[in-house]
């Protein structure tokens, strides 16, 4: 029998990775088997990676240095990108079980994902000047790397396309995963953009926020490469060629994807500080996030200039102040709202996927984990 | 009658674009034809980008902020890598006058080329701490700009597969152009990995320095990029699909490439100022130099600790010493028979190419451009 439960936001141990993860500190034998199958694709690729720069003579060091940069950077997050792909790809094929191949090769494709998430991580945290990332410091504050690390984010985006020549050159839809790669990190890379040039930490301006330019920074910044990929990966893999069977999906996936962040931009004020792992701050960094979008939409002059006056700010009295503004306006309420609605209006989406080649429960089973959550 | 004068290495009015750089201030109609025709795509290829984001609905401000970054990055650098593809596409096909499609496709492919070198250049600069570029200031030093020069170099490279896709996605060689492209980016990348370890400029140890080092730097890091891929561009163009072709261009063109970057290191030291338009700092930089590495296999002890103690110092008096021991040890004498070695042992290899898709020209108007060149 093969699990078809969805393993996307499922709970798994938390991994402890410090100082440098290696792949023994991830690997646990008590992990389920989809979990296990995933994790023994790493030190496969990994190593062919490692293979290839023996071959061609780069000096020792460079490659000690790769090996701990990929390691340090690919590993110790919670993978639900990368699992999702074998996990969609026993969906859409009705519980016929994969072969040995089938399993390798999604696998691959969820640890592509994985390594894209890496370059974008090692970067966003440079740009974001950030200081810690999945419990260890972020890879340019370690010793001795810097800015560097820059370079690291290049290298780890390359691998992407070192693993689909060696392992997909010979499909059909070997061109059709490299466009899907390159479109979906322009897509995050432009989400980047607007948010970096909308919300600038070192300077506030609530006239930059809308409620439009929130829905396309999370849209293109998380939606495309979080939900859209790994499903669109897995459907290339099950022989999906008809565009409209892609469409179909993104006409889901991206509004999915948009309420997960919407959550998640409520729980950073709303959520539990216990149960989400961490007390939020997106108010003091000034934050594009959907509660400021929904309180500047509703505001009276005066509740602006209070908000105006006090978003961005490292300090406790000014970030009260701006919670005092989300209690007045009802924020929580709008959210309680919007998320009823999302619920029944992608529900909807997902009824009336009929394409052949689809099957709801891809899609179900997302909501599923997504709908009310609180971590 | 087509003009088959190789244009790399030609020298061009200097270009002011100063402080942002437009076309119409790179556009001079003086311009001999082949740069006429290489300049004539820029404005249509970018203008294909912006109607595409256009198209996405992303706000203006950050259409206009990849706008201004574009120009600012591509526009402005002697663009001889870019005009070196229809270059060497005219010779491939011996004379043969080139239809309209195939001129803006080989002048297409030499501004993706364009595009890469702009990717690297905005994030070399930030990795090097760098001042100026090109005549004005480093893009991450532009008011506003910081750290989110990190993504605007990410754009830049999409840019390249944006560009493909649209324009080679029919050809044969789609996937060609696609893979080459990315082996590129990512030899360069393994390149500048190398350099980074091995000359940081705030930790000088000259034990890390070797020939073998250098050689594997300059290879990965400019030769692939500079002299082999405008090349293989070329070759796809014109037909080329026999690898042992493009393993005959390689084996020229990565030689020619070192030789070239050991001449800039050369000149960094013993040219003219004003020839060369700069005054060099690979001393005081710790930059591990054809000229350092020379020295450090042929130092005694004594010479051997001067190095060490002087090398990678702002200080004149530091430089100084350094320059006294290449005296001592006839570097420059070392350098000219390096010059001749290797006009013999390239000149040799360029007479053995044998290919009937291959032209020997296509060698010898590199050779002719760079032996002994003082700028």
């Amino acid at each position: 029998m093969t699990d078809n439960t969805p393993l996307l936001f499922r709970t798994r141990k938390p991994v402890v990775i410090n100082p440098t993860p290696s792949y023994s500190k991830v690997y646990d034998p008590t992990m389920s088997n989809p979990i296990k199958e995933f994790m023994d694709v790493f030190p496969v690729i990994a190593e062919e990676l490692l293979a290839h720069l023996r071959s061609l003579n780069i000096p020792q060091n460079a490659i000690e240095w790769f090996d701990r940069s990929m390691r340090y950077n690919v590993l110790g997050g919670k993978m639900n990108r990368g699992l999702t792909v074998a996990e969609t790809l026993r969906i859409l094929k009705r519980g016929e079980p994969l072969s040995e191949e089938e399993i390798f090769k999604a696998n691959l494709l969820g640890w592509c994902i994985e390594w894209l998430q890496a370059f974008f991580l090692v970067s966003d945290d440079i740009m974001d000047d950030s200081k810690t990332r999945r419990g260890q410091p972020c890879w340019f504050r370690v010793e001795g790397v810097g800015n560097i690390a820059i370079n690291d984010a290049f290298i780890l985006e390359s691998a992407i396309y070192f693993f689909l020549k060696k392992h997909f050159r010979k499909d059909s839809y070997y061109v059709d995963l490299i466009e899907l790669f390159h479109e979906t990190t322009y897509q995050t890379e432009l989400g980047q953009l607007l948010d970096l040039i909308t919300a600038p930490e070192d300077n506030v301006d609530l006239n930059k926020f809308s409620i439009e330019k929130h829905s396309f920074i999370v849209i293109y910044k998380t939606a495309y490469y979080s939900f859209y990929l790994p499903v669109a990966l897995a459907m290339h893999m099950a022989g999906v060629k008809d565009e409209a069977a892609f469409k179909q999906a993104e006409a889901i996936l991206l509004p999915l994807g948009e309420y997960f962040q919407v959550q998640d931009d409520y729980l950073d004020c709303y959520g539990n500080p216990e149960t989400i792992g961490k007390i939020g701050t997106d108010i003091e960094d000034n934050k594009c996030s959907w509660l400021i979008n929904q309180a500047l939409d509703i505001a009276s002059a005066e509740q602006r200039k209070i908000l105006d006056e006090n978003y961005g700010k490292r300090n406790e009295a000014n970030v009260k102040a701006v919670k005092e503004v989300y209690v007045e306006l009802g924020i929580e309420g709008r959210f309680k709202a919007y998320e009823e609605e999302s619920y029944v209006r992608i529900n909807a989406l997902i009824e009336k996927v009929d394409h052949p080649l689809l099957s709801q429960d891809v899609f179900t089973s997302f909501m599923k984990r997504i709908y009310k959550r609180t971590k």
